[in-house]
């Protein structure tokens, strides 16, 4: 399966892309540099968007899902890169306890669980995966299409440490992103927690960590001596909304406003003829609930009652209080007239392989990881670390490299994000 | 192209590949504490010879050349493993020299060099070759079957530091085994010399390679309850030999003769029907000059002249005093009938790829690294990290994993003998 993709515009990112690839030892030596002084998330997925004019992180999940989206043949570097991990942060353990999220029925998500099971015993590791869902009281096995099974398990907890029947793990990774807070169960642990529990949506807050992403947007636009806008959207926040009560909505309305109005400038500056638009989403969770489309202030004092209920809620039936104003980024990637979104996949601070989300019922101006978002999973074909200088700036290895490279940036915001946030 | 094994005996080897698998949680763990302990060399290949009875290395080499034989779908895992070993020896450094053997013919070889330069530039590495040859007074271009080209440069050097004509790099990467001593001018440099020259044949010995090499096998013997013959040839030395003035034959012939009553005793535990032979060869040096094969101790005292003469020397005209007799071992895998001997690739601590030595006019007891030697090489067509504990533990992923825990244990031999020469 090789991705056909179309870029509608070639003037702008094409020469984000050729700067990626002649500056490509200063931007290698440079990350070198960050990782000698932060420490890269124990893994992360990266959504981006490629405008033409613009390449950008829209969402970076610290907890993420679609392991089993990547290309196959780049299991081995998963491997090697979680064998890495583990030598660096806890080479002493043998035993690894897999905390996935509370489905059951998800079938697609639980491909992501058999395979992170299997990245981690490819590395050596000895995996089970427990589950926090009340009604796994014993050993339930779940077939998976494809053959393989994921056998979930109930929980123990003896005194401060967390295991399964007969298994008493040395670290437990989360692959559980707490939108709903700390389990008590969770809670206290003697064994190392990764990510840390202070990663989860319960207390992680986008703005924060595109804050963070400013920094090191700014950074690295100095280094290569770009407008740091080509990478990073603007963005601004509303706290104290009630959707329903229609609470705030001056206060967003006029957040909307500004953020379109930098953008405006900044499209007429570089001669981009669409029209922006922002995204407007809650500022904790994830899954896609609670966002919409805007390309004017008015549209969010004339919210409908349907449109308000939508957006009040995310996962877990959490209310949405913050809210998070993005810039939106028109996304100009296309597989066979679907828009395709890639999402980028790292263990540590090693791009470890991808996938596009592609989507043929949303528009170049929509969020495609929404709910009932049925996307097509198209493994990259090639991985993110084999840029070509003699080939084009946008070929297919050098575009890789730069989402490479992007994707790489929010994992270090991140890195920032998670220092700030250390209980 | 995949390569069709097939294994004359499938007994104790089977057993011994049983065994890795069951317990891999708990060999990667043991690995992962060795490496806490010892720093891997910077890169190694590891030549292994598979008896169907036992798995051993035979010949641990620490400037890999062959990295053009390694099958391209694993460069991306030569590119993660080189930017982890970068990240952690040496995150500051951006310029790499690295000096190559004094071949300008021999294409095969340079096409090893060209390779390495790509692993590092995709690392992110500024690369430039630099030869110590005398005639290499200017930039010299030499093309490679396949298109690509190779730059060799002269060395410049200024003060204690190391370079080439407007190149200052930040480390010196040998690929030039120093068979001949170190050169004067890579003597006293200020840059990190990788790996260090201590790591030369000038003063490198098979010998104490192996004997690190047996406290490694015990050690790991030990680990898994197995005897540590299936993994390790018996060898003893002789020192101060001259060939060719037949001085030092009946020290020679008496380690043989010690050598293959050891075997003799093993072969009948084990029920092995054939006849034992030991190698003999230099205990310094490399490309499998001064190698002979033999099955009994008074061929040594009846050698030829012509046999004396090929004895005495090996690369660089070096004259050969002291000799290694290693215990044969014999390799039953065949690819269309031919003898194949596996050679394992690793970079620091992480096994990336590895090939087979085929070779249509050689037996099964005979040495595979030979002058003169044309071998096919056969890149492996699975990474040596995906054992797949469904299959049968001599498929070809299980194999190839316990490949690569004896090259790695080689590698960890070569650590403790590196830390015994350090100066």
């Amino acid at each position: 399966m090789v991705p056909h993709l179309t870029t509608a515009l070639n003037g702008p990112l094409l020469d984000l892309e050729r700067r990626f690839l002649s500056a490509m030892p200063n931007i290698e030596h440079w990350f070198r540099r960050q990782w000698l002084d932060h420490a890269a998330p124990f893994y992360a997925s990266v959504d981006l968007r490629n405008s033409g004019f613009k390449l950008a992180p829209v969402d970076t999940n610290l907890f993420p899902g679609g392991f089993n989206n990547l290309n196959p043949d780049f299991l081995p570097l998963c491997v090697q890169a979680m064998q890495g991990t583990v030598q660096k942060i806890c080479p002493e353990a043998r035993g690894v306890l897999l905390i996935p999220e509370n489905h059951t029925r998800n079938l697609f998500y639980l491909q992501n669980v058999a395979q992170l099971v299997t990245i981690l015993r490819q590395a050596g590791m000895l995996v089970r995966v427990g589950s926090l869902l009340p009604e796994i009281t014993s050993v339930t096995e779940i077939a998976l299409p494809g053959g393989a099974v994921v056998k979930l398990e109930p929980l123990v907890r003896r005194g401060n440490r967390l295991g399964l029947e007969g298994f008493d793990p040395c670290v437990v990774l989360l692959n559980n992103d707490l939108s709903a807070g700390v389990p008590d169960i969770l809670k206290n642990l003697e064994q190392a927690v990764l990510p840390p529990l202070s990663a989860g949506w319960y207390t992680r807050r986008k703005s924060e960590h595109f804050a963070a992403y400013d920094r090191v947007a700014n950074d690295f636009a100095g280094l290569l001596s770009i407008d740091p806008w080509l990478i990073n959207p603007y963005f601004a926040t509303c706290s104290q909304i009630n959707f329903q009560e229609r609470i705030g909505e001056e206060c967003l309305a006029a957040r909307v406003d500004e953020v379109l109005q930098k953008m405006r400038l900044k499209y007429a500056e570089y001669g981009v003829k669409h029209d922006p638009f922002v995204i407007v989403k809650a500022d904790a969770g994830t899954y896609g609930m609670g966002i919409m489309t805007v390309k004017d202030a008015s549209e969010i004092t004339g919210l409908n009652r349907r449109q308000r209920n939508k957006m009040s809620v995310v996962k877990e039936g959490l209310q949405v209080h913050d809210v998070l104003v993005q810039e939106g980024v028109y996304t100009f990637e296309n597989i066979n007239e679907a828009v395709a979104e890639p999402v980028v996949y790292m263990i540590d601070h090693s791009v470890v392989g991808g996938f596009y989300r592609v989507h043929t019922g949303r528009g170049v101006d929509e969020n495609l990881n929404a709910p009932g978002m049925h996307f097509v999973p198209l493994a990259f074909e090639s991985c993110c670390t084999l840029p070509n200088p003699d080939c084009g700036p946008d070929d297919t290895p050098n575009r890789f490299y730069a989402y490479g490279v992007v994707a790489r940036l929010a994992l270090l915001a991140a890195s920032l994000e998670l220092e700030g946030g250390e209980d």
